[in-house]
């Protein structure tokens, strides 16, 4: 048995995949909701293993909220609702709750109130779903990636560059003793570097993980990453989740996609297969703020989603996402902006050489191709250094063409990026070239130049935001609802 | 198939594994070795999914370290030492190394300078075989947890509070322009607070998997941790991760230590399994610096200590593991120390009340169990506030005695405490007593106060040191080599 050493009790998921039985039972939870007849009482328990939760007859005085140890049998219920309810022989309070004073009303409360009581907030039936959901994606990520011979490594949060330019890390200092009543500190923060040299947080594993892929080929992880900007929107945070993958040996950059849509897929049809009541759950609360979409946009259900888009099922899901050059979509972003005559359908005007706004990122997923969509082949200007250079010729014929490099950003719709990828730059000359170019300290990343000095190989690779993708699965518009414990700016709870 | 979107080819774990054929091959990776004899060159190649590399045979010129892509047919070997070969029809050349200016000589290099080479480290067969031995316990956690119905979560890196204690905890601000020739920064740190309070990085997860464990009921997650601490020990860094749970409607510290002693034995049980090769490396190398042991603390072999303390194969293992409570673990080294007859045993004299020193602790597991040892019931003053206190009559009958709580701490050989965990306190007014004892600003706690006021549950939990496991496991004596990039006080490479 898996159970070997552990003895722990079935949880309440497990209680309703059984039969009815003579057996005594023991269940605990939290009261959800209680309703009152002449004769008896019935309340539903949960213990967040499911979205449904065990619905109980009793005699004794309880409140929503309270957690209980049930002792009782499971039979079959002669009410609507539920196959299964438990005839409650023992109802034991384990720890009461005040209604009065209980913040978590019968009715459903705003984002807004939730996220000011984030230490209860899980206890919704919305959230609750949203961490299971995201812990199945978790775990399908690992799967996947043992499918395909990654392997699973631990990139250090502490770096002592800030990779993507200035400005946009946290920076890290011991603590400072807290004389927090004002007044200057009386040490500067220059003399209380730990490591002895200025640390940051990580805002990207990738130099670190092309380190390991450049021994064991093919290497991931699923870390905590950090940006101190301080422009707040609904789907950024100071501190999320990325999934971020290297391959070696790979001089194709569908090879790179290829993983990626594997990736996406095979998570899609596993939580389709593993946690469908969460996704129709989930799928009746975005319903209800839906009303934002547009028509172009008719938003899927979490559920269809998945169905739609997962990997393994018979429909078209077997086909590729499309892919299209960043020429190809600043054309097809033009023309339809053109076609609007005279009211411009975006705040920025598409245009060769600028970055993807987005809401033009939303409208190519989301109106154009009606799905995910990998936009490749950006101009060089717009990339970090390390991304391959193409060959001249496949760049496009626009007159301010400076070139294009060999990446990838994967849209989607409502959401837009949510994966960002490329090739990497394994030729040590052209690499050089780039960082001078980008104004980079070379003689800092001495250690990344080894990479090409020594066995250098042709690699790329990719990131994903881990909650703009349980965003996107759950349509939970605020990124802020798909991580237990959000930080932005300004806001810190907990 | 499960390998259905991504074509990646099959890597030489996979070759390996193949039988000789007459279809063509491709293989890729670095060049281990060369050996050239009149007629024929052999030369291993090896792309870090396994102990053993390819042999194949070639004509070309190649150097160790350079990356290649060959292309032949798989055979029986002639030679000692494989079975399979590869005769390599084309041997292309990916990237060049120059032998004079390569930092990994033949000759075996020490953990000092390996660790200066932290980029190319993980081109070691030792490193390697710890990542992928890493890689193996990672997954094997979230396997058991998802056989006991745990759910993964990630709780957050930023926190307000620095939870046990001032001193020991990194603090955050945003970038601060980098005048690195000196001088006072322009602003001091106090206004460059980005989420409008202090923000520290988390020692602990536990406080707010425990909000997770009051709806979800069952919790863990696998994340970074941070210690300011200056001390420099082969057992401490600055950065490390730690897989903490939380179980709630736990009323009996048994059920706690059963999850702990469940889990690492499946580990084990599983690396055994699946990384036996990884294991025998591991333990030859780690033969050759065994020296320093005594001979009380025979070591056992990586493959040895998982065949006999891995969970499911039919031999003792299945026996629970020696529990014994502080009190009695002062006792037992008190009574070794007096019998050494003047000469103390120890540096610190054991006494009750006192902490358990590390010698103290890798004496009771290498030497008094030889094995792990669940140590239970410490004194209240040496545990933190959340611990829950054990009823008077179940403490020691010591004359300073004021009381235990209800923890544990496995200790194992070599490495000491491995696991801390307990029960928690989860009566509010005995919270409420603790905390001010312990001098916390009760203001600041509110919510985890409020997890005691609405619905508390009885509930335990524990966090175990990755790579502390890892170093046990593999017999690596320096927890440095035991993540991929280590950072402690002093040294932040890359």
């Amino acid at each position: 048995s898996r159970r070997a050493v552990s003895t722990l009790p079935p949880t309440i998921r497990h209680i309703l995949a059984q039969q009815p039985s003579e057996a005594s039972l023991q269940a605990h939870g939290w009261v959800k909701s209680v309703r009152k007849q002449k004769r008896v009482a019935f309340a539903e328990v949960s213990d967040g293993s499911s979205v449904k939760g065990l619905q109980f007859t009793y005699a004794c005085r309880l409140n929503v909220g309270a957690s209980v140890s049930l002792t009782g049998k499971l039979v079959q219920s002669l009410g609507k609702g539920q196959a299964l309810e438990m005839r409650a022989e023992d109802v034991r309070l384990l720890g009461a709750c005040d209604p009065e004073a209980y913040p978590l009303q019968k009715q459903a409360h705003t984002a807004e109130y939730l996220r000011e009581h984030l230490h209860l907030r899980s206890r919704t039936n919305t959230m609750s779903a949203m961490l299971r959901l995201r812990d199945r994606l978790g775990r399908s990520f690992h799967d996947y990636f043992q499918s395909q011979d990654f392997y699973n490594v631990n990139t250090p949060i502490f770096t002592s560059s800030d990779c993507e330019g200035a400005g946009e890390a946290f920076r890290v200092t011991s603590s400072i003793p807290t004389s927090s009543q004002g007044g200057t500190p009386s040490r500067t923060t220059s003399e209380l570097e730990f490591f002895g040299r200025p640390a940051f947080l990580t805002v990207s594993s990738q130099l670190h993980l092309e380190a390991l892929s450049s021994s064991l080929a093919r290497v991931y992880t699923l870390s905590p990453a950090f940006r101190a900007e301080r422009g707040v929107t609904h789907r950024h945070l100071s501190e999320f989740w990325m999934l971020e993958a290297e391959l070696s040996f790979c001089e194709n950059m569908e090879d790179v996609m290829g993983v990626v849509e594997g990736l996406i897929k095979h998570s899609l049809n596993d939580v389709r297969k593993t946690c469908e009541a969460e996704l129709e759950l989930l799928g009746a609360t975005a319903d209800a703020d839906s009303g934002s979409d547009t028509a172009q946009e008719r938003r899927m259900s979490p559920l269809e989603l998945c169905e739609t888009l997962g990997g393994s099922s018979a429909s078209s899901s077997s086909s590729a996402w499309q892919r299209m050059t960043y020429t190809q979509a600043v054309k097809e972003l033009a023309a339809h902006d053109a076609a609007s005559k005279g009211a411009s359908q975006f705040q920025f005007r598409p245009r060769w050489g600028a970055p993807l706004q987005s809401e033009h990122e939303k409208w190519l997923a989301g109106s154009l191709v009606g799905g995910p969509v990998f936009v490749t082949d950006y101009p060089i200007d717009l990339k970090p250094f390390y991304m391959r250079l193409n060959n001249n010729e496949d760049a496009g014929n626009n007159a301010d063409d400076t070139g294009t490099v060999a990446c990838f950003d994967l849209l989607i719709p409502r959401v837009g990026e949510l994966v960002g990828g490329s090739l990497r730059e394994e030729r040590l000359a052209h690499l050089e070239h780039a960082m001078k170019k980008h104004g980079l300290p070379v003689e800092e990343y001495e250690w990344y130049l080894d990479l090409r000095r020594f066995g250098s190989v042709p690699h790329g690779g990719f990131g994903l935001g881990f909650e703009r993708l349980v965003s996107w699965v759950a349509g939970i518009d605020n990124i802020r609802e798909c991580i237990p414990f959000p930080r932005w700016p300004g806001k810190m709870a907990l």
